[in-house]
């Protein structure tokens, strides 16, 4: 851990109690991206401030006309060069925005641009309190209650210490039903993806990083609510869905697409967050923990997918190759 | 056309300045959510008030803090009877907001729900003026003026009258590039859709209600910008895309994923608004006038592809056929 982390974080609130941003952009691109869509559903039901989540290139190229001093802009980018990301950083700095922007390299072209850096640890050591999911949960529950007071901050702030030992223990408790997944779908063309509210992210990033990008496997992240609304026609015995569902306020959404895939689909995979081993958190958190848990448990699904079908996560074609 | 239109638009602007709301959502279901993203690009672009769009049951369920009187709810069904979307407009009017919806049809149960109904004709005699095209232009140009004094204003109702035109020219000028697309296509499983910004939506109503829906083809659509960081990996040979290059600010984004394709795949179909017959609109509005025009284009794109697929575009195997 970078020792200089917990000074960053203290120091990016002080930044927005002084600040008091009326508008917050969350802006990355892919799977940074996809981690967004959580913060973004933290602060829709904490605080009555509007958030935005946008893919870097279309927030510099869209320009809204509400971004400005008023605005906190908060970025992320792994490895603190994607292009786009730095240049959204700069670019939202310029129009006066206050700039938080998460990186796990120090020093990075990304922490260069923004106002605010903030650190968080990668690799299998690593534990989940400094890692991007204990990180982005303290920011956040730290940004809300910097901006109005939030009687679930200290609760939060505590849950996250036990996440580690919770992803440890639904990664081993979901082990076989990944591996089950792995092996059915190895010879799947194409898996769709189906989650609802701060989930949506998860199935996202399933579906454009671990399936698309890394296992050349054709998905797309359909929206549970959205299901009924044009995507369930293509349902049929042999269509295959892995549908997440969350412990949170949107769960309806999901059981209703559960309940009729269930009947017309014969690959039909559910990870239900209700299932989660949720020892060391609070009820009224699941609904805000419930993407994190599900980032870790279905990182291993697609490791045995990849095992199963011999490709590894690690393979590209494109992807670091060559300009684009 | 109901002649009690222009009252009820008129009286719908008349609330927003009374009522002078802070924020606005804009609440649908597939093909009728789709087509908000571009009323929230207009929002997004000409004032600085926030806009949000989410499909009807996440917006009940998801429950944002910041719904209440300050907001201005923007909702859409087609029919007027889509549950999710009236059950959305009674909760947003209990919680204080301001509810507009637009319905084809008059004394809908949509129409029940809302303060304010909106009226669009439909069908093949309809003139796009008073089709959901030219009255979601008119109702958005109405409410940026309203909110805050717009110089685009005018430009925008003239162009309006000169959209049925241009629908018209556009079909009959892509006519030969549709039916080469539904040749091309007709043994394709799956097609990718991909746009940016304000035609973002177009590509996903393309995606969900024309491929999905209607010709059971599986489908996702990609976001220009997201494209390079996870999807760009499974292009391929033979991977079909259907690029729609909009004439907006988001046209770079929608460039780079072209020159990419056009290397590593042998199906790409490009529909470019560049290249639409523009005449009888002023050239800084057709980044708000690409999306409607791309959705008259392209239902001719379907229209040949279904065609050739010997599947009409009216065929469903659960839709309306059964209760889910």
């Amino acid at each position: 851990m970078n020792p200089d982390h917990p000074r960053l974080l203290s120091a990016a609130l002080d930044a927005v109690r002084y600040r008091k941003p009326r508008t917050v952009y969350f802006v990355a691109c892919g799977g940074s991206l996809a981690y967004m869509y959580n913060q973004q559903y933290i602060l829709d039901l904490e605080t009555d401030i509007p958030g935005f989540v946008v893919t870097s290139n279309e927030f510099i190229h869209r320009n809204p006309k509400g971004l400005g001093k008023d605005s906190l802009v908060v970025l992320c980018s792994h490895s603190g060069d994607t292009p786009e990301t730095v240049a959204a950083t700069s670019f939202a700095r310029k129009k006066g925005a206050l700039t938080v922007a998460y990186s796990f390299k120090v020093g990075s072209p990304l922490w260069e641009a923004a106002e605010y850096g903030l650190h968080y640890d990668w690799g299998p050591d690593s534990d989940a309190y400094e890692h991007r999911a204990g990180m982005a949960l303290r920011f956040m529950f730290g940004l809300v209650d910097t901006l109005q007071p939030n009687p679930k901050y200290k609760a939060a702030l505590e849950a996250v210490k036990n996440l580690q030992a919770i992803f440890t223990r639904n990664k081993e408790k979901f082990a076989k039903a990944a591996d089950v997944f792995g092996s059915s779908s190895k010879r799947e063309p194409l898996v769709y993806t189906m989650a609802s509210g701060p989930v949506y992210g998860e199935a996202y990033s399933f579906a454009v990083c671990l399936l698309q990008e890394m296992q050349w496997v054709h998905s797309a992240a359909i929206h549970s609510g959205e299901y009924f609304h044009g995507p369930f026609e293509i349902t049929d015995f042999d269509v295959p869905f892995l549908l997440m569902k969350t412990a949170g306020e949107t769960r309806p959404l999901d059981e209703r697409a559960d309940a009729f895939m269930q009947k017309y689909s014969k690959k039909v995979t559910v990870v239900d967050a209700e299932e989660f081993d949720w020892t060391g958190i609070d009820s009224n958190l699941k609904t805000y923990f419930s993407a994190p848990i599900f980032g870790a448990v279905l990182r291993v699904y697609a490791e045995r997918l990849a095992e199963h079908r011999g490709h590894p996560l690690s393979v590209r074609r494109y992807m670091w190759k060559m300009p684009y």
